[in-house]
């Protein structure tokens, strides 16, 4: 049985949609930011980078969003969350994916977490001050060349879409107009009417 | 045909290392990050993100380390880079490269690019001070809780070696002492004699 630690408004929410679609079995444990779960001793030994998600599994722990998209991809090959049995194809998930961990995740992680690289107040408010520029080119990026529509690499829906629609749950708190990115736009709307991200939405923002 | 786009010094050498441990046949394109080729129009139509490594496949163009590492292993079995039969051994692997392009090259990136997240100039400064302290937490906990040894999975030579190798080439200049860690510290030395990895080292550093 596989075991989600997530907290709610996380990276870890695009990993709790994908068990959903997947049809998978599973259990959550929520960890409370505010009350710092994620540097207690019990959650170390789980995970010790102190981030989420993690996902327990039968055969040890999995971290990192990436990597546990394509474990849920490639372990519920029925739901057709990635194309499988090409490397090129699968490939592409993987490197969209990449983007949103290595880039888009990080220019956000500014405006909240500046302290990762700084520790002079201002040059943290500096950070947060230049996140929404370096936050919307991503997402003019991902607009202009990335999207295909009406999924993230076309006609099928994969990984991709529950990790971006997490993302873009984020703009607004990051200072960017989702106006901005008419395709992303109408994907989140998409996106929020399918029943599984209802389900993961519901269970993570119940309070 | 395969065609690597790449920088001497950065960490397209993983993809290079890669290829010609896969016993791949390809070709190489050198860019000069000095003459800013990543932002010249041809090679904005490559790849809009005006990074690099960018692999050109029969089937399109594969951007971002963990994605193209993938891939690779998938495309030659027989080299055996990656256990590609396990979908969690598969993911392992996958969170380690996630790990290493998410928060260990970017730690590194705020000493040399930290334009990218603040314009005020003392900003950029004090990135570039915590920079030496970011990199050396990641490769504590890399040393600590990920690297098996001899390779970075144990036993098996995967496609995180090279990005292992690719990343811990840039301590020194990133003012971290590498005798901090043993492991890792030996696993460059063992990476270094491996032919395939000679090989990309002296076209890359040719001059």
């Amino acid at each position: 049985m596989l075991k989600l630690l997530y907290a709610a408004h996380t990276c870890s929410l695009a990993s709790h949609i994908a068990l959903e679609e997947a049809g998978a079995e599973y259990t959550t444990v929520r960890l409370d930011f505010r009350t710092n779960d994620q540097r207690k001793p019990e959650y170390l030994a789980i995970n010790p980078k102190a981030r989420v998600p993690a996902l327990v599994t039968d055969y040890g722990v999995l971290t990192e969003t990436p990597a546990i998209l394509a474990f849920i991809a490639q372990s519920f090959p029925k739901a057709r969350l990635a194309l499988l049995d090409n490397p090129y194809e699968f490939a592409r998930v993987q490197a969209f994916n990449s983007y949103l961990c290595s880039t888009v995740h990080v220019a956000h992680a500014h405006r909240m977490r500046g302290y990762r690289w700084a520790d002079d107040p201002a040059a943290i408010k500096e950070m947060q001050r230049k996140a929404p520029a370096a936050v919307g080119e991503c997402f003019d990026l991902i607009e202009r060349e990335m999207f295909k529509g009406p999924w993230v690499m076309g006609e099928a829906y994969t990984v991709c879409d529950p990790y971006l629609f997490t993302l873009a749950q984020w703009l607004e708190a990051d200072g960017v107009d989702p106006a901005r990115f008419p395709k992303i736009r109408d994907h989140r709307v998409r996106m929020s009417e399918r029943p599984a991200v209802k389900k993961a939405l519901a269970e993570e923002l119940r309070g």
